[in-house]
């Protein structure tokens, strides 16, 4: 298990994040070549475990926010994520001891790497959710009862804000129109914590765990990069019920921009013989079914990736004609309980499907 | 001249602030049971000059933001004022000594009163403007380079937000939409100064003036009250250019609320043979013509008022019928500076028109 960050890890945890990102949080590539300047310039970061944060350490999340389609344009830098953290930690007058991650799955595994090099704090190895999500209430720490807000934002012009919100929904409806206002992609900090409380709100040991999907991925060897994906997910103790769902070529795929959602369908047919697989994403992977029948639902994961290589496909860059696959796997348990259905579960994102997990949609027929 | 004000003078305030809100600014009758309650509760508040404060005070300003159509359903409390002027002192480490209104035109003039009187600190006799104006980066301190930020707004359900910006109009796109989302008319605090910075930013004696406007106007005796009306206008410095423009009926009035602006036409004949006013607005009256002729053009001060009463009619009231009075008058000098115009001048609301005094419009072709 991975207890540093480091330049030899990093495209690991790049690789490994993509798949955790179902599909949406942006493509951390280019938020890797950021950390690998500042793993160059600052040394490794040090990974710490929740169980090893003290009670009264300050945790302060490091994340971007906005449309990851204009994150490709506007790169971020440290300074402006400084800019968010240090607004917060003046707010709250408690400087930061440890730096974490609010999402896994995408970019936002990338900024807290950078920034903890910079600050020379420990990275936390876990995150809010174990995967990827769109909005700011869909974390742990909200079903865990610890407050989205007081929340920062900063933009590259030295622009900031500081939102008090009474809830992790009603930060998110005040801070996305300003996100839109600051140029659509800018930095972020949220969710600040004791380590009692990260203790308590955080999924534990997710960058561990993302660094050694990514590993499994790019190490060559005898099986198919697929193969060990799938054997990657199955060693960890939230994936582990994960499955090839369906091997294909899309064949169709629809896709809108809409209030700041990338949301569509994707078909994809078997390469052999009958039967298809029917997608359906809202910025991330949401459901899929293969020949009418229901077999991944959110919050479990759903990650379409390329035959070939096993690297995850975003959302907005599926495309006719190409060979994929379809990945699903559970999700981390603290995403499914009633309480946290009830904030990530798939009515949250206009679905009409019951959550029920991917083993028994897998194996309950058998 | 006023040197406080109480429940006998707090209805000269609101009748005056009415006038020098030319049309916006919102209707202060509302904002003025407010300062009621607080004026029966905590006493008289004390009004201090700019000449008195020391350059080490802390003035902090009491405000409303958002549309006058809401404000009119949805009341304040000054609850919701403490919730923004106090998140300002925290993130300043600098606790208020004087409190301040940003425009004395329309309902903000109310509540700098009621809150003065509950935090029992004196209200400087003193604004931003000495008129009204839409938007945020419109203010006399703007112009003397005092930051609109760090600013704060409050709503009533305990949501807060802290607005750091590196421009008054930067200021302005930040806070509309989140004040959009915040229930459309919300409490606000910004341009935090010292004694000395009010000194050098706000707009002199304004409440005070504004009292005595609306005393003259209030106060029965041998001159119809738009002759008293103009007679204290002319014993002010800034507004002693003071005309009445035109008598009339208005005869066609269009409107439309659009983006957040009340803008539109009015037109009004003369009640005796011929000739006609064309009055246009965006949230304030903005310019009017006589007969073709250009009469008084923003920053400079045009009112519509009720013939008989003199009291403002606000943009959103004009209707079919009403017999008024356009009366129009100099701005306070800081408003006319090339700086200035080019913060508040004609072109800032989309006008071809150039600034000419009103004197020269109406005494030029003597």
């Amino acid at each position: 298990m991975a207890t540093e960050i480091n330049l030899d890890n990093i495209e690991d945890l790049a690789v490994g994040s993509a798949f955790l990102g179902t599909g949406g949080g942006g493509d951390p590539y280019l938020g890797s070549l950021l950390c690998r300047e500042a793993l160059a310039k600052y040394g490794p970061v040090r990974l710490v475990s929740l169980d090893d944060l003290k009670d009264e350490d300050s945790v302060y999340v490091a994340a971007a926010i906005g449309a990851p389609t204009v994150m490709i344009e506007k790169l971020f830098s440290v300074e402006d994520q400084h800019h968010a953290v240090s607004l917060l930690e003046r707010y709250l007058d408690r400087p930061a001891t440890a730096i974490t991650s609010a999402e896994i799955g995408g970019c936002n595994s990338m900024m807290p790497v950078a920034y903890a090099a910079m600050r020379g704090l420990p990275l936390v190895d876990g995150d809010g959710m174990g995967r990827a999500f769109p909005e700011l209430q869909m974390t742990s720490m909200n079903v865990a009862g610890i407050g989205c807000a007081p929340m920062t934002l900063a933009d590259e012009h030295g622009n900031s804000l500081l939102i008090q919100a009474n809830s992790g929904k009603k930060a998110e409806l005040l801070a996305r129109p300003v996100v839109a206002e600051m140029g659509a992609s800018i930095c972020m900090s949220c969710y600040p914590m004791t380590g009692a409380e990260a203790r308590r709100g955080l999924v534990r040991d997710t960058i561990s765990a993302a660094v050694a999907i990514g590993e499994a991925v790019r190490t060559r060897g005898d099986l198919s990069a697929i193969d060990r994906l799938v054997g990657a997910l199955r060693q960890h103790a939230y994936y582990a019920d994960a499955y090839r769902i369906f091997d294909g070529k899309i064949t169709e795929i629809e896709r809108t921009t809409q209030s700041g959602w990338v949301t569509g369908k994707c078909t994809i047919a078997a390469a052999l013989g009958k039967g298809e697989a029917q997608l359906t994403f809202k910025n991330e992977n949401l459901v899929v079914y293969v020949d009418g029948v229901l077999r991944c639902v959110v919050p479990d994961l759903i990650t379409v990736v390329d035959q070939e290589t096993g690297q995850a496909i975003p959302t907005e860059r599926l495309a006719y004609g190409q060979r994929v696959s379809v990945i699903g796997c559970s999700a981390p348990a603290p995403l499914k309980t009633p309480a946290a259905l009830e904030v990530m579960g798939p009515a949250c994102f206009g679905l009409s499907e019951a959550y029920t997990p991917i083993r028994a949609l897998m194996e309950g027929g058998k």
